[in-house]
């Protein structure tokens, strides 16, 4: 009907305006295919290298990435993917709302790119993958010396390649913007303080308290394989699909994911300590939900994955914390154990495991942090960040600074760099401003929780059901699917009907942990 | 010196020309870059696929390593390549011999892509990655059926291939010279005809003799984990550098070599069949002293790796056969096998176990073959692949051929498609015309030991002592070290002095087996 209607002039010129923007989608679709098959390279050669390659990979494992990155920067930054992009932009009506997205994501990663020469970005590919083995050796020894000529050429690297991409602004907050779009230091200030205004008072009151929660009921040895099968029996509680799953084994765990149909979580075991590998896995099967969770018709774009590492985290920590974490799933946790290590568990009471998987202990490892005490090994890190970027501090002025803090905020003596600032990864990689994205994304997780049992959903029924799709549902819907459609901010704003705000995360830290340590009473 | 007796013009006159070279010689380079990290991405994502993957990655993986086929295929057919490597070609004196080799391995490998479309090519590699897992279904289900449709698209498409890239030439012969470059029907037919007029006869009177070795000493069930743990033993004794290693378990056995210092073996164990492990390791561990082996400076171009299929298979025969099979050898495999299965050997001595590992005996399975019954295997394959290209058969006619060549050669009835036409990995794939390579590889592997031994190694020697570092000596010099910088017949004329002959192979076949079973003894 509407064809009568429609002159044949109007049909005459939307071919010819179409004529054009119709070679640009295809030009779109192509340049995100091959975009997705170099991001499946470099995120499958780059997870599973350290992993499981042999220690004589490393060299040739370097180049082939760097050699791949270069040609994932070329692809973005040609300048004929510009003019497609600029002129597709000026079509919006013939866009759909994945092509919108796809159009600001690539915009946004293409000028990640465009100001920083390719060669560049080889060699800092280079730089780190060489680092990130030298890293490996240092922390083995406790040999911070090793390291720190690498950290200070990856720190001027980062300042550099940020000060080309925007000369105008602080490079610090150039990465923090990177790893969550819309971050910078004043935000990360004011974020932080509101929760150290929380939680350095609290973990005193804590520690004062003549209420400490024992963990003597899952303390001593437990059998290294056995471990492993609870890590598996882990992840499938909490939904993970095992057809899409690879696990495997590390010194450091993550999460990776060449495709939705592909994700690695490579865990860690510690034969003194089931409770970190049973919360490593519910953090690290977390991230794998998301990744596993994006809509699959984004899967051969630019799209596919979490929107950033903000919101990855608060998909982690939601499930290690929120879930794992909470009274109600003591229970379904305490049976996995049980079967695992029959009798061991016998006389535990789920309440005995939620205090003993509870107990806030300043320590010295981030990655064995309890919940309480979490923001605080990441405020170290990123005062560190701050003044590394700034010049204030060197390489070699980090032990001294890590020492200074630790004693500060958490009140303990670091005993040796391996435990002190060699613990982790990251930096090694190149990855600054990562790390506050860590303590955002369980403010994030908290104000999502508070979103869901307000929307309905009867969290504590299903962890103590052990059965997590409700949880799963809610957040699939409204997080997980979107991928990078939506930015974290758009998201939580959708999720929960409001803005961001850390008052959920604070208010729960002060209300779960006065509980616990019976403050007040 | 030369200086003052150079005109003027001479040196200007050399400037000039070298102006245009040196660019070139920039471009061959990055060039070399950019292919060395897609084939690294090939290898490893294809490789590790399979063996690692979870069940749905499969699609996205195909996807994956399409796109980076067509990428590797865009790059090489660029017309601008062609001009750089056309310039540099005639310029001879301005290349190292290194460069001059990967000027022709380039062009080669550019004149088998530069005619078919890269998105045939691509469409060809999503084709056979789903093939390759329709395949897998098919043989656990024995249902020929599932796969047939699949073997005649994957036909079709290889002679419509072989034909863009050179209509003149029968297409099969296309594909023969791919895989072992310089052979063809014309060849092949001479050559199985040689070695049927031997091994056809020489099995019969094996068949007939009275003497029949007695497998006795290695029946019986062997714990699958301990023969992972000889596996890594007998790749360790072969001197696999393990530090270059990844060993991983698969359906079916292979090697893959994404880098000189990254080289994959997959084994497969039964827990019936102790020998079977054993001798597919020693023949996976062949491969991968070839892949290690292959000159360092190489690594980052298109030299790197084994020359040609039928090289690579006369390295893992040498292992497997000519070293593993060998009476000398029968000791250190015996205490090998004695320290995994302690007690079980304890009553074998080495010439029992050296009758026991090479009873000839006609059979269903190509990997689980004899020495001497093996080329059988590979004729029955090679005369269907021809009845598939020339159009006189299609796949429904497989499984009649099949079962009536293993009747014809072998005398076996073959009981179902598992065991007959769908237990091997390489239609899927779409490799026709690499099994005829396993039967050469044996017969230049035969006239390698010959030239080794006349040229004083003392090989029985060496395997005796289980210290083959004087085998590994002489073919790293003479094979490995030259990667694909020589063709297969130029490395066995250099290495042996002579012209390839397959009278070597015939006659050591003749000699051993004779032996064995006492033939007119």
């Amino acid at each position: 009907m509407a064809e009568t209607s429609t002159p044949r002039t109007d049909v005459s010129q939307t071919n010819a305006a179409l004529s054009n923007p119709r070679a640009d989608l295809e030009s779109l679709d192509e340049l995100e295919r091959r975009l997705f098959s170099l991001r499946y390279a470099i995120d499958e050669i780059g997870s599973l290298g350290p992993v499981i390659d042999p220690p004589r990979a490393t060299e040739e494992r370097a180049e082939a990435l760097a050699e791949l990155e270069r040609q994932r920067a070329q692809t973005l930054s040609n300048p004929l993917v510009g003019g497609v992009l600029e002129r597709l932009g000026k079509c919006p009506e013939l866009l759909s709302d994945t092509q919108k997205a796809q159009l600001r994501v690539l915009g946004r990663d293409r000028d990640e790119l465009v100001r920083v020469p390719a060669d560049e970005q080889a060699a800092f590919s280079r730089l780190t993958c060489e680092a990130e083995d030298v890293w490996r050796r240092a922390k083995a020894a406790s040999d911070w010396e090793s390291f720190a000529p690498y950290l200070d050429r990856i720190v001027a690297a980062r300042v550099n390649m940020a000060k080309e991409r925007d000369g105008g602004r602080d490079p610090y907050d150039v990465w923090l913007d990177d790893f969550e779009p819309g971050c910078d230091r004043a935000f990360y200030d004011t974020f932080f303080s509101q929760v150290k205004d929380v939680v350095v008072p609290l973990l005193a009151d804590c520690s004062a308290s003549r209420h400490q929660p024992s963990r003597a009921c899952v303390e001593g040895s437990f059998d290294v394989e056995r471990q492993w099968a609870l890590a598996r029996d882990l992840v499938r509680l909490e939904g993970v699909d095992e057809d899409a799953l690879w696990l495997g084994r590390t010194e450091h765990p993550f999460t990776g994911g060449p495709s939705t149909g592909f994700v690695l979580i490579a865990g860690h075991v510690h034969e003194d300590d089931v409770l970190s590998n049973a919360f490593t896995m519910l953090h690290e099967g977390g991230h794998a939900l998301y990744e596993q969770g994006v809509d699959p018709a984004y899967r051969y774009t630019s799209l596919k994955g979490g929107t950033s590492m903000g919101m990855h985290e608060a998909q982690s920590r939601f499930f290690e914390n929120y879930v794992g974490r909470s009274e109600a799933f003591a229970r379904p946790l305490l049976d996995a154990l049980a079967r695992h290590f029959p009798g061991r568990f016998a006389r535990v009471t789920p309440r005995q495991l939620y205090l003993a998987e509870n107990r806030a202990e300043p320590g010295l490892i981030r990655t064995e942090a309890d919940e309480l005490t979490y923001p605080l090994h990441i405020l170290v890190r990123y005062e560190i960040e701050q003044l590394l970027f700034s010049g204030e501090a060197t390489a070699a002025d980090v032990p001294r600074l890590w020492a200074e803090k630790y004693r500060a905020y958490l009140g303990v003596e670091v005993p040796d760099d391996a435990r002190g600032a060699l613990q982790d990864t990251h930096w090694a990689n190149g990855e600054f401003g990562y790390f506050p994205t860590y303590a955002l994304g369980s403010a994030f997780g908290a104000q999502l929780r508070h979103a869901m049992v307000a929307g309905g959903v009867d969290l504590e029924g299903a962890c103590a059901a052990g059965d997590l799709a409700p949880v799963r549902d809610w957040l699939r819907e409204r997080i997980w699917r979107w991928g990078r459609a939506k930015d974290s901010f758009e998201l939580i704003r959708d999720a929960c009907g409001e803005v961001f705000s850390p008052t959920y995360y604070t208010d729960y830290l002060a209300e779960k942990f006065s509980a616990l340590y019976r403050l007040g009473a």
